[in-house]
């Protein structure tokens, strides 16, 4: 398989060559993003024209389904990573039996059946990308990345990140012999997230700066060295984020949902979501795409005030939320992301620190563990299905982007009822309040007295009622 | 599919139907625990007899093989499961449809080129059950357990645990829309292992009390209310952990490894690997089995003790290891264990505070994360080369059991240098030592000053070659 791509500018549409884009991924005339085009993407990635407009049909849709679907099958490494099963769609290397991988992808689709009576809905199902090797979607984007910078011979790699990025960079980089450099601002370091980087053997730079300073000296370094930048801005990672795409199609026997509803940062993922639906239905795989959504939370929503703006004008806003995958105000990705949302028909919302963390909670009784970012997609949903633009006969999938244990401190703050500030209770529906109360699980303190017990928890019997009792999913 | 299975008691052999067993999974006679019993059953789980004595056959073990690989392209949930996949040879529930999943299993199998080399094999490789949905090995017991609850009608479910168990029962009955408790001594709560069964919605109960206190109270609350007891004694949370038996060799193409090494705690889930070969060679379905290593930490090593007294007496120990998974000084099932090394060949050994954490290190180099316990198989292999019991030119399959992001205050520890005490490093040899601080990674803190950095990167660069550069895995 040859590496048939070409990078263009998002902004200025200038086309060039992989191999000689500069070290930043910055388009030299216009500073702008860098996305992967392939033979059949004309058409599909231009905001100024019909996404449906021109087809580059398949010759044989059903053959190549067919592939993929075997290669579950097969005990090679590159079938049994679910990005590269998908490898005719990212030819982004010359040799694909060198890829980097931990097995990522092949991640479930739950059904959500009391999330579903929750939001309104009649079928909604979540695709939980945290089930990947390092807990988080980030690892079907490193595989990728991590694979080109294999290639291209960089023994270095690096990225600035105090979360999910750092660790997923580290792990494929240990996984390929490479050695990684992480960036991150001094004193606001969070040991629970970096504990993975420290695992895989990262170097953790501390700088004494901010996160915006962290990325300026990040860059003076990958034009200094030989360093391969592992930032969201390279746009390799997006190839390999687009395969949940592919795979939810699988897991719907190839019937299009009519939403997807994503959790909006950096914004990379929406952006690479929406380039895997639109890149197939240019190749006539599918007929049409799903509406693709974005969710931010209300401490972290530049892109909904965008949206929401007569101006069109892209303010960078001071983030604070207790999501913290999602805590940007700068994201680097957006126009990708709003592109995707306007081709698709989505919508962009919103949600507050108290609706995230009912939805994770709801989320979690259904047995499901994410970590709070992901459940700004439940919290929007609620919104979509309120305002009409989401109808209860639609098929609905959240994507998940990360595991519950990326975060417990917040389960237990939530549990424990220390999370939420009585002023972030006080916008609260009577109903939220109430569920809010049916769902926290505090541990309970009780006499090792055998009398006490079993009253206690007979009453405990008697008193809840299981949901679903009867019914199991 | 019928449930057609007994249950026989491990000590006095008595065989009895499944419904007419106790609340509390005791064998009525003289307390043992029980097995589950199926026609291919017969000599396989006698230890008065030779496990290759009589073989019950397949009549066309290709076709099952076939058959079970084919389901990983279904979309069924039942076929998606790496346990139910395999559900010929656990039929324990009549109604396979209605099975509590999570989609657990079909975890990967990594090659470890880097710890091969450093414990003296050509051929290593980690099947890693810590990939499992909550995190542990503990999700393809309880897919299995809880089916079993729900069949039966069961509307609540406990168990005693701070860690990997609770949080798997938590979230396979919340997925059946079953409640759960969970006991917990007072006073020794983990708050990070118990936030995912809060997460999960189990209802949590501190008691004031000690761990086999807890146990006690346990088991009167199961005898006096409808609550169905999923601890380890429950023999059909090892029906499901026997499991990755038939994905291993899926993955190897039914080639047999000559050795697996297991960690061991309560010693449930080495019964269960064991099982589920000595089952698969009854079956005819594999000439032989490997032989299953069990490793302690030495700090809870009552069956490496066993092994090594004249009078082979059993004796509880206090448990104290940082590998909490595995810190248990009085395993249940630590006779189906002592049986599946007698019979598969295998040895015991144990691992001190340092060899775990070196093993935990290296094995995070190679891109891998897993929790401290899991750790002990890689530091227990060395042992068994160094001894001899294992060849070079043989293949080893580490059996990885939680993920990294169980324990992430261990690591975070491990790297600062924090974790280990001076007398728990002067046992080490000088080698080792120097591998501990090749691989410690400790954070760096840096002026934000591009010269500064720059200078300070460069001189690290220069300074570490990349191990395996060039020469990606």
């Amino acid at each position: 398989m040859s590496a048939t791509h070409q990078l263009r500018c998002v902004d200025c549409g200038v086309q060039t060559s992989a191999d000689s884009i500069s070290s930043d991924f910055r388009c030299p005339e216009c500073n702008g993003l860098y996305e992967v085009l392939y033979p059949w993407s004309a058409g599909v990635h231009d905001s100024t024209t019909d996404a449906g407009g021109s087809q580059l049909r398949l010759p044989n849709p059903g053959g190549i389904r067919h592939l993929w679907q075997e290669r579950r099958t097969s005990t090679l490494p590159i079938d049994q990573s679910g990005v590269w099963r998908f490898r005719e769609l990212l030819p982004i290397v010359r040799n694909v039996e060198k890829v980097v991988t931990l097995c990522e992808g092949n991640t479930p689709l739950y059904d959500l059946p009391r999330c579903a009576e929750l939001a309104g809905v009649d079928w909604l199902f979540a695709k939980h990308q945290g089930m990947n090797p390092t807990g988080s979607f980030k690892d079907t984007g490193m595989t990728a990345a991590l694979s080109v910078a294999v290639e291209r011979g960089f023994q270095w790699v690096a990225c600035a990140s105090t979360g999910n990025t750092s660790a997923a960079m580290a792990a494929y980089a240990a996984r390929a012999g490479l050695r990684s450099i992480v960036f991150i601002p001094e004193g606001k370091i969070a040991w629970g997230k970096l504990s993975q980087s420290m695992d895989y053997g990262a170097l953790t730079v501390q700088l004494k700066t901010d996160f915006d300073g962290c990325v300026r000296l990040l860059l003076e370094l990958v034009r200094r060295f030989p360093i391969y930048l592992l930032n969201s801005v390279n746009p390799y990672r997006l190839e390999g984020q687009k395969t949940p795409a592919m795979e939810i199609l699988e897991q719907m026997e190839w019937q299009v949902p009519e939403h997807l509803v994503v959790p909006g940062g950096n914004l990379a993922n929406s952006s690479a979501l929406g380039k895997g639906f639109l890149e197939l239905k240019q190749l006539g795989m599918i007929p049409r795409v799903p509406k693709i959504s974005v969710i931010q939370a209300q401490g972290a929503n530049p892109l909904y005030r965008w949206f929401g703006d007569a101006n069109r004008e892209m303010n960078p806003v001071t983030a604070e939320t207790r999501a913290t995958a999602i805590r940007i105000g700068n994201p680097a990705s957006w126009k990708k992301a709003a592109r995707v949302i306007e081709q698709t028909g989505g919508w962009c919302e919103e949600a507050t620190e108290q609706e995230i963390a009912l939805a994770k909670a709801q989320i979690g009784a259904e047995g499901i563990g994410c970590e709070p970012a992901s459940a700004v997609t439940l919290a929007g949903l609620k919104k979509l299905v309120v305002q009409g633009q989401v109808n209860r006969g639609e098929r609905v999938v959240l994507l998940l982007t990360g595991h519950t244990l990326k975060d417990p401190q917040y389960t237990i703050d939530y549990h424990r009822g220390e999370l939420l500030e009585p002023e972030e209770l006080a916008g609260a529906t009577a109903d939220d309040l109430a569920r809010h109360t049916e769902l926290r699980k505090a541990p309970i303190v009780l006499e090792a007295n055998q009398d006490v017990v079993l009253r206690t928890l007979e009453q405990q019997m008697n008193a809840q009622v299981p949901a679903g009792a009867g019914s199991p999913a």
